[in-house]
């Protein structure tokens, strides 16, 4: 009998060095750390919430397809017959599936920073080479200089956030157009913040064949079902549907996700009340001379205490029952910053309040 | 501008050379084909069910964690507190996850063919070299040569399907203790079918460091959930958590799998059917002297029609409304061969009345 093989024998080391995501624990917190829609489902249509699920055949495989999700999906956001549609288990799974399919030997993701983490932890784990450019002070895209590094190094894959996570702004759309002109690659454009943003790069598609935009429904009020979707040419698509799982969305998810998109206008209603809370939530922020804040087109708005560290305020708050995100750490650019998920009124009252506190020493 | 970049400037060649997982649409036929359940939510639960699921808040994320889906597991299938689970979406996620962090350079996976499709195509997708070795030709694992091919090949990962699929037969329980002692690596038992057969390979997590128990809830009756679940050693489960995609089990799946696994009695029911049926299904063959069957451990039948070619049985089937699997064509052992599932009672019996009609020419 040989020795019984160890971790260290076995498992690649850039794992064993890594650390698995960290989700805290947010029992009997007020939970504004994950751009959650704090907005439950509308009471009037819990029933036939209940009836649509209790329906569902789960001895069944889910249909592979998701026919009627991908259906449901064109019309809501109006997406073109020539245009087709690929599912992931959050955008988290289709950023997975990218890297995948792209990962020829020497081949480079580009990503600005900071930015969403999976882009980075993606190509690392599925084998393609990492490039993050750096953002400017005021996290604007700096275009001469990606422009740059695209012509040297001719990503296979480039992301940019639209709004960016966690910084909350907006691209310009020549910055847009500019970077899919010019890379050899393929461009994701994730608007994953898209309910909140008032962009909507689907228009792009036709002059820019090698664009691709991806959404979620996670921040539009169902994050619990995990409906990530991106939306390119089919032959872009097609060679992608190779590499998903074929049953990679299960069928409680499709159902139920079909029946919210049906009854939409009451998440669009949802996503009306956070913009407005957003703005109380930027006024109310603004009271506090301490605070820098940006502008935010997300569900979400990034600052900072001047005077105090960042992990400091995150504890103040948590101590006070209030969980926001700290970013101290996380890059440079983000030292000392917290990001606070636009809650409900109440919610963000009481952030406000406890913000408040903590300022107060 | 840049010419715009077509699939074979950027897409791995051996995608680009393979095609997407077919699933065949099933609707209007007896759909034996995919190793279901074929019993419904016992009618009894249906109100419980609905509540249940209805109460769940979808506009949050779900419990990255899954505690009380893993207690409930624990709990069902007497799973020891020295040992952790690692949920997947489905086996399919879990035999990714355990490729890409065991794929460092050089590293090899061994299945035996024919098996599970999915151990070859993912170790394929993710950067490890693939070895099959052939079963005898009653799809035995011979186990002299297997140990050979260990040891001068050394591979990172072992799979064995307990019982196999799609041949339905259980492996001596010498063999697996065999193979766990020989591998460098770890060895991965797959019992999807454990409902089935019999089999329980967790009794030997205790002696064996490097062994590894995969498990779904697929074939118990909940496919359209998508649970599969790997239960080893806390150091192996670790590292496979920092591979894991943080929300990669929804909320409604993590409910909905608790609440049926609190009512099991009634899954465990409809399995026991399932067996009983299975050997209804067997003698139900034997009446047709043309045919040859083995025997099976599992929710199928494996079988062929002598002096028939396979598919012309399979397109025979399907003009008379039923949905089984061909696997002509798969491997060379498997030539002429169909896979039936198990389906209720009535099912089985409209599937042998076309199959008489088939043989009948």
């Amino acid at each position: 009998m040989t020795r019984s093989p160890q971790p260290r024998d076995l498992i690649r080391p850039d794992i064993l060095a890594d650390t698995a995501y960290q989700v805290p624990d947010a029992a009997g917190l007020i939970k504004l750390d994950a751009m959650e829609n704090p907005h439950g489902l509308p009471e009037a249509l819990r029933g036939q919430w209940a009836e649509c699920l209790a329906r569902q055949s789960v001895n069944r495989y889910p249909d592979a397809r998701a026919r009627e999700l991908k259906q449901q999906l064109r019309t809501c956001f109006a997406i073109g017959p020539g245009y087709d549609i690929l599912l992931g288990n959050g955008s988290d799974e289709i950023i997975q599936s990218l890297v995948l399919a792209l990962a020829r030997p020497q081949a480079r993701l580009l990503a600005f920073e900071p930015s969403f983490v999976m882009y980075a932890r993606s190509a690392r784990l599925c084998g393609m080479e990492y490039i993050g450019v750096p953002l400017r002070d005021d996290f604007s895209i700096p275009l001469d200089q990606a422009l740059q590094v695209i012509a040297e190094r001719r990503p296979a894959l480039v992301f940019v956030a639209q709004p960016n996570n966690p910084t909350g702004n907006l691209c310009a759309g020549e910055t847009l157009t500019a970077i899919a002109a010019a890379t050899p690659g393929l461009l994701v454009v994730d608007e994953a913040y898209h309910a909140f943003s008032g962009a909507d790069s689907l228009a792009l598609l036709d002059s820019h064949e090698n664009l691709l935009v991806m959404r979620t429904l996670s921040k539009l009020g169902l994050a619990g079902l995990r409906i990530g979707f991106l939306v390119g040419r089919r032959e872009w698509i097609a060679e992608l549907e190779k590499v998903r799982m074929p049953y990679n969305i299960g069928t409680l998810p499709q159902a139920g996700a079909v029946f919210l998109l049906q009854h939409r206008e009451q998440l669009h209603e949802q996503a009306a009340r956070i913009r407005q809370d957003r703005e109380r939530l930027r006024q109310g922020l603004a009271q506090f001379a301490q605070i820098q804040q940006w502008p935010s087109a997300a569900n979400f708005i990034l600052f900072r205490v001047r005077g105090l560290a960042g992990p400091a305020v995150h504890a103040g708050l948590l101590t006070r029952g209030i969980l926001v995100k700290s970013l101290d750490g996380v890059h440079p650019l983000l030292q000392d910053c917290l990001r606070v998920t636009v809650g409900t009124t109440a919610e963000n009252a009481a952030f406000l309040a406890a913000l408040a506190q903590v300022l107060a020493g």
